[in-house]
C-alpha cells in the first residue's frame, strides 16, 4: 500500500530529500498553505499523513487521512477546527523539546539561585559591589538539598529531573495522573529513562502539597481546559517565602498579575518567564524592566536538532501507517495533549 | 598538647562557639588584624594555627606556627610576605568553591549556548523577535557531543566535568601534571569521585591540543608564575571558530584585549567573564557594554556553605596538628597552589 504524505511546512529541500531517501515508497507532496487550499481534490482525497501547523482542511476533503502531524507540542491553536472535532488522530511534536527545555529550565534555576537579576542590575549600572556587599547579596542560594517542583511531569519534566538531581536537588513532579508514563506510544529525545528517574510524582489533586514543598517551581504543563488559570494568587501563596518561579509553559496558566505583585513584595524571590498572556510582549509591558524577573521571548522550546528529530518523528509515523500500527504522539482529545 | 588557634577573620560568634564545641581542648583567640599587630608577644609565640587573609606576622614573632590557614584559594597576595619565604606550611581554602564554581561555570555554558547575550539585548530594547528571527538567531547551540575544555583541572574542574558530562558534553582537562589527583591531602566538597570522572586530562605541554579541540573553554587555573599570560592571542586563535570562553580564574591569565578583539570580530562567539585585570572593574570599562560578553563581579567562588565548610576545614587542620599529622590543603610553594 502506498502511503501519501502532504506537507505544508517550509522545511528545507534537504529535509524532503532525506525523507524520500529513507522512505522511497512514500508519495511525498509539498505545498504551501495557499497551494494546499487550492490543491486538486483527488490529491487531498489520498493523503494519509498531513504535516501542518496552520492549514487544516475540512474532514470531507481528506477521507483517507489517518494522521495530522502537528509542528507544535500544544494543540490549543487546533481546537476550533472541524478536523479536531473529527475522529482523525492528531500527533504532536512532543519529545523534541525535552533537552533544550530542560537546559533552559536548569539555566533559569542557576541564574536565579546565583542572583543574576541583581547582577544584571549591577551590569546595567556599571557598578562593582565591594567584597562585603558581594558576600551579603550575591552569595548563591544552595541548590543541593532544595526541592524543585515540576508542574506538568511529562517527557520534559523527566529530563529536567535528570539534570536537577545531578545538582543535588530533590524533585517533586505533578502530573494529571501521578503516573510518569502514559500508555500511548511517545517519541522522546530526552535522556532520562523511566527507571532512572528518582522524582516523586504526585497526581493533580495534590497540587497544594507540591506547591507547599517547592523551593523552586517550574511550570511546564500544557495549556488545556484543566490547566488554564491553574497557578493563581492562592497557589503562589502556598509556595515557601522567597520561592523561585520558572514559567516555560504557555501564557494563561500562571496568573501574571499575581506573580508580579509577589515578585515586588518579595513573597516570590525571583522569576524566569518565557511565556506570556500577550505575545509578542508589548514594548510597554512592565515585565521588560521588572528587576526580579528574567524575561525571554518564548525561546525555551527551540531545538538545535529540530530538523533531524522532526524527520525521525515523521519517518516513524509514516512507517507505522504503512504497517497499519498506531501512530506515536497521538493526542488524547480528552486530556488535550 | 594544647593547640593554640588565632583568627584575624571577621567570622560570626556562632562560628567560634561551634569551633570550641567541636574542639574543646583547643585554645581559641580572636583578634582583628589591628589587634593582632599589637598582640602580646607571648601569645603570638604560642600560636600553632593562624587563620588569616591579610595580616601576616614576621616569622620570628611566631616560632611555634605550624599552619597558616588562608581564607582564599589563591596565594598571589601572600607571595611578598616574609612568612611565605619561611618554611611554615600554608593551607588554602581550596575545596570549598567546587560546587558554586561549577554551578557558575555550567550556568555560563548554558547562557552562552542559549544565546543569552542576544536575548539580553532584546530585553534592554523591549523587542520581541518574530518566530522566523527567533528560530534563526535564538535556537541554542547543541551541547551534547560538544567538547568542554577546562584549563586548570583540579577539584573545581572535576566538579565542572561531573555536571558537563550530564549534559552530554565531552570533557578535556588540562593540569600541570596531567594527573587529576595530586599527592597532597586535599579538602574537597565537590561530588565527583576520582574514579567517576570520565574527563580526559592532559599535561601542561599539551595546551595547544586542548585549545584546538575545545568548543567551549573554561579557564579556572590558579594565578601562578606559570599561568600568568597563559591564554593570549595565539592561544585564543587555536580555538575552533566561534568558540565560547568562560573565565572564572583570576585577572592576568587571559589576555583581555585579545579576547575583546576576537569577541568583536566573531572569532570568539561569546564570553562570560567574572575576573579582570583591574578589579573593581572601572565604570568606564568597555566590558560593561560588550554585547557578546556576560560580565559578573567576581562572584563565581561565593559559597552558600562557606561558614560550615570553613569550620570543617579548620577543625580538620587543628585535629591534624594535635595529632602531629600533615595538614590538608598545603600549598606547594613551587607550583604556587
Amino acid at each position: 500500500m502506498t502511503v501519501t504524505y502532504l506537507s505544508t511546512l517550509p522545511l528545507p529541500d534537504a529535509w524532503f530529500a532525506e525523507l524520500t531517501a529513507r522512505l522511497p515508497e512514500v508519495e511525498v507532496h509539498r505545498l504551501t498553505p495557499a497551494e494546499a487550499a487550492a490543491a486538486p481534490a483527488d490529491l487531498l482525497r489520498r493523503v494519509d499523513l498531513l504535516h501542518t501547523t496552520a492549514w487544516f482542511p475540512e474532514p470531507e476533503q481528506v477521507p483517507a487521512l489517518r494522521c495530522v502531524q502537528l509542528d507544535t507540542s500544544g494543540v490549543d491553536h487546533v481546537r476550533e477546527t472541524r478536523l479536531w472535532a473529527s475522529a482523525v488522530p492528531f500527533a504532536t511534536l512532543g519529545g523534541i523539546a525535552p533537552v533544550p527545555m530542560a537546559e533552559y529550565a536548569m539555566m533559569a534555576v542557576l541564574e536565579l539561585a546565583h542572583r543574576m537579576p541583581l547582577i544584571v542590575r549591577h551590569r546595567n549600572d556599571r557598578s562593582w559591589p565591594d567584597p562585603a556587599e558581594r558576600l551579603a547579596t550575591l552569595t548563591p542560594r544552595q541548590l543541593a538539598g532544595s526541592t524543585l517542583g515540576i508542574i506538568g511531569y511529562g517527557r520534559i519534566g523527566r529530563e529536567i529531573s535528570r539534570l536537577a538531581s545531578v545538582f543535588g536537588m530533590d524533585v517533586l513532579g505533578l502530573s494529571r495522573t501521578g503516573v510518569p508514563n502514559a500508555a500511548q506510544a511517545k517519541f522522546d529525545t530526552g535522556r532520562q529513562t523511566a527507571d532512572g528517574d528518582r522524582a516523586q510524582v504526585l497526581p493533580m489533586d495534590r497540587l497544594d502539597e507540591v506547591l507547599t514543598r517547592s523551593d523552586i517551581l517550574v511550570v511546564v504543563v500544557p495549556l488545556t481546559e484543566l490547566t488554564r488559570g491553574m497557578i493563581g494568587a492562592r497557589e503562589l501563596d502556598l509556595l515557601p517565602p522567597g520561592a523561585l518561579v520558572i514559567n516555560i509553559a504557555r501564557g494563561g496558566i500562571v496568573d501574571e498579575a499575581a506573580l508580579l505583585e509577589r515578585l515586588r513584595d518579595g513573597r516570590i524571590g525571583g522569576a524566569a518567564v518565557d511565556v506570556f498572556d500577550d505575545e509578542p510582549l508589548p514594548p510597554d509591558s512592565v515585565w521588560w524592566s521588572e528587576p526580579n524577573a528574567l524575561v525571554t521571548p518564548h525561546v525555551a522550546g527551540l531545538a538545535p536538532q529540530y530538523h533531524a528529530q522532526t524527520l525521525d518523528l515523521v519517518v516513524e509515523n509514516l512507517t507505522r501507517l504503512a504497517d497499519g500500527r498506531p501512530i506515536v504522539n497521538e493526542v488524547d482529545r480528552v486530556s488535550g495533549y
